[in-house]
């Protein structure tokens, strides 16, 4: 099983809509606060050679991402951190830290333990005042399909240390979320698991499908173009953002953004006219 | 080192405020948020022989319990679960779902994750609309200091079957909480850690001592009294709330609760006269 497997169990116990988002959504008097969550461990989620400032920068940034993709304004995180190396903890503090300094949220604690791997559970609030969090289940037919940045990034970095930093600081796209939420996006995320599996998510969450032209995606020119045509696709570790809009709102939408295809009625995922393989980052069980 | 040694290095990176309290804090225009983060695995924190209900519950009422603390109403709760078996994950999101009902929160989904030990982190949102939080640096001389509950009832659980749910499904205080903060303590926690360090814990926030009756502690009748008061200073795993509150507020308080003595000018806690040892429930990091 995966984790959008396992996503059919809590459904039934918790609500389809508490699952369907980067971020579950809780609305107040004065604005709607969305929070995220995000676990991270040594083995399955920090590539060898990583430095601890960047773990704690890695790990406050995947959790502002993931309210950057609801279009939100990050306010506040918390670290829980499982520790193996007391050591480690004031790099992976500072880092974190850091990274909530230039995103704009306060770092305001959390919890200490002992883990026999080191664990980061980041979570993070956001907030709108004016206006509603876009999901992915928004998305209708002949809207445009746009990302921002250049997909394909970060795996790279595994071998070619020009993209070791796309790698292990990510860049959340908050002020990019945003302006596309203002601008009438109808459905959006970030592609941490890859575009394909993003493609997928917002066509099953809105009930269409997505056609998308190969050609289009933004992929960085000096690397190998297949190998970085997979990455982009299925690899992951990418924090740009996917989004849906309609055709007349994207002529408001003033950000550096590229149109790689339109919603369509029909279920499924087509890359140049053929079926696009359902595949990504997922996390599998240890059997 | 324990958590409490490296939150003195935390504290120079994030401000001595974030390091303070069961719960961050947040403003806002229409009340005030708290949140608290909590990181829960197998070898440390669930005792063996319990469910996974009971896990799910656990992982829960921790963080409601440090809501609860603050004073604060629990509105929405996030589990990050790192899982080393999928079968356990329906009993562990139907325990949380059910403690969250129980105590007024939203369980609003989270993250998955597999990881080789059992890992929950599980952090909670809660409002007041109303007031101030209580911390724990508020305490003056010459106030109460109390205790809900009876005290020293987890850790028997280990060993006496009649304590188990009391370790295993803990209770936390909402509506003592908020009626505690509403008739004006100065300074609250719950005493997860046990009583001697949550006492230690206030004193030294409020700068100020506190003096305590031993025989004026609740404890189970039922239970060897050397134990029983032993669990109750030392053990931890007990939900009851530790509070300080001036006499006359005292008397507009409408709960059962416990005086167990009161503020002092000078540092330290002294129970019947002498100092008491500063320990309990510490996590300690692996050499």
């Amino acid at each position: 099983m995966d984790d959008r497997t396992l996503l059919r169990i809590i459904r039934p116990v918790i609500g389809t809509d508490a699952c369907s988002d980067d971020c579950a959504i809780l609305p107040l008097p004065c604005g709607i606060l969305v929070t995220s969550t995000d676990m991270l461990h040594e083995r399955s989620d920090f590539p060898k050679g990583i430095t601890d400032w960047q773990i704690g920068w890695m790990s406050a940034a995947v959790t502002i991402s993931d309210i950057a993709a609801m279009g939100a304004e990050p306010v506040q995180l918390v670290l829980a951190i499982g520790l193996d190396d007391e050591d480690r903890l004031k790099g992976i503090v500072t880092g974190a830290s850091d990274c909530c300094n230039q995103f704009g949220a306060t770092y305001a604690g959390g919890d200490l333990d002992a883990h026999h791997e080191l664990t980061i559970v980041s979570t993070g609030l956001g907030i709108i005042t004016d206006g509603q969090p876009v999901q992915r289940r928004g998305a209708k037919p002949e809207e445009l399909i746009c990302v921002t940045g250049v997909l394909g990034r970060a795996i790279p970095g595994l071998t070619d240390k020009r993209f070791w930093k796309d790698l292990c600081e990510p860049q959340p796209r908050v002020e990019e979320g945003i302006a596309i939420r203002k601008a009438g996006a109808t459905a959006m995320m970030d592609i941490s698991d890859g575009l394909a599996l993003s493609l997928y998510d917002i066509a099953e969450e809105s009930g269409t499908g997505m056609t998308i032209t190969g050609s289009s995606i933004p992929i960085p020119e000096d690397v190998d173009h297949s190998e970085a045509m997979t990455a982009a696709l299925f690899g992951g570790g990418d924090f740009e953002l996917l989004f849906c809009i309609p055709e007349n709102s994207y002529q408001s939408l003033n950000l550096p953004c590229t149109i790689i295809g339109r919603v369509t009625d029909e279920p499924g995922v087509i890359m140049d006219g053929r079926i696009l393989e359902k595949k990504g980052y997922l996390h599998h069980w240890y059997e």
